[in-house]
């Protein structure tokens, strides 16, 4: 089994994504606060580590559908493709959870877009095509809670941003239980980052 | 203006106490496992230090009436006079926010509890009192929304500790705006102790 491993960027008051999710805010609104410590440019010598780190090499990615792109129900005759453009920072097989089906999504640099109808079938596709290289479950919040409800998540690496979102999208909303070990942190002015274990 | 500072004890999905507080639950269900950090003997020495500073010599502290006690609505004869003994670990005045009036109570140590029937009120006297002291807003989640509110915190610690507890109160509900910059981190196994300044 791979390392599986997700790094989400969340507010204070526990949102990763803002409210009204929208092709105008991908985010939602606001929410790309959460994300300047690794947009900005020069950055903090800290959340240049965490950068590299966010965008280590994995062997396949696991992504919810609204982080996808903004389409909802059937696709029709949509030609989305993602936010990314021609070639998508990932490098490698993105499982996107949806119920309805698509076919794949070539795109260049070796990223493909493959849609599948639950996140065990993600896992298991993932898991064939990583090889001994990590999974990364890419969010959003209820991608990364199934992974945790699925018990399949080994890290998860929070960027506290302080900032207060008011509301959104949370992970830990409606999880039974989960037991982490905070094993590094460290912290610049726009974000304090937690490297948990998942025990 | 004294400095005015607050530290709390926080769950991953942003709780500081859990649900259906009473005298046999004073920090909520399950909140007890917030506390571990500081209560546990021998502690880590991350956490001592933290425990150190939540023990820190102050001028005043304001809680809420939650925080105080479990009794609700009127004091009637009521003898409660905190959770802490006859020797409270205060030292110090400690205005107690209700909109019910009661007499001071003295104790031991020097913590006299006085009853303040708003934010307001207790900010002023709590000024009054501590000198070039510190003010402590001890909790719970309601007191320390309030002193963000009032724009009065200087410095806010929170232990965020790896446990989800599902439901309970949080702090930063409701609140429009907090400029927050984290100026220090440390983590221990039990919890990740982050000081932000307030801006």
């Amino acid at each position: 089994m791979p390392f599986v491993t997700s790094h989400m960027s969340i507010s204070l008051d526990g949102f990763v994504a803002g409210p009204d999710q929208s092709e105008d805010n991908p985010l939602g609104i606001d929410g790309i606060t959460l994300h300047h410590w690794h947009l900005n440019d020069p950055k903090h010598q800290v959340d240049e580590a965490f950068t590299h780190r966010l965008l280590g090499t994995r062997g396949a990615y696991i992504m919810g559908r609204n982080m996808f792109g903004p389409v909802r129900g059937e696709w029709g005759d949509s030609d989305w493709h993602g936010w990314w453009g021609s070639e998508p920072p990932y490098h490698a097989p993105v499982f996107v959870l949806t119920h309805y089906p698509h076919d794949p999504i070539e795109m260049e640099g070796g990223t493909i877009f493959r849609f599948v109808d639950s996140f065990d079938t993600a896992l298991a596709e993932a898991t064939r095509e990583a090889g001994d290289r990590p999974i990364d479950v890419a969010g959003g919040a209820s991608a990364v809670r199934q992974a945790l409800q699925a018990g399949c998540l080994d890290e998860l690496v929070l960027d506290i941003v302080p900032v207060v979102l008011g509301s959104g999208e949370r992970i830990f909303d409606d999880l039974l239980e989960v037991t982490a070990e905070p094993v590094e942190t460290a912290t610049s002015p726009l974000a304090t980052h937690i490297v948990y274990r998942i025990t």
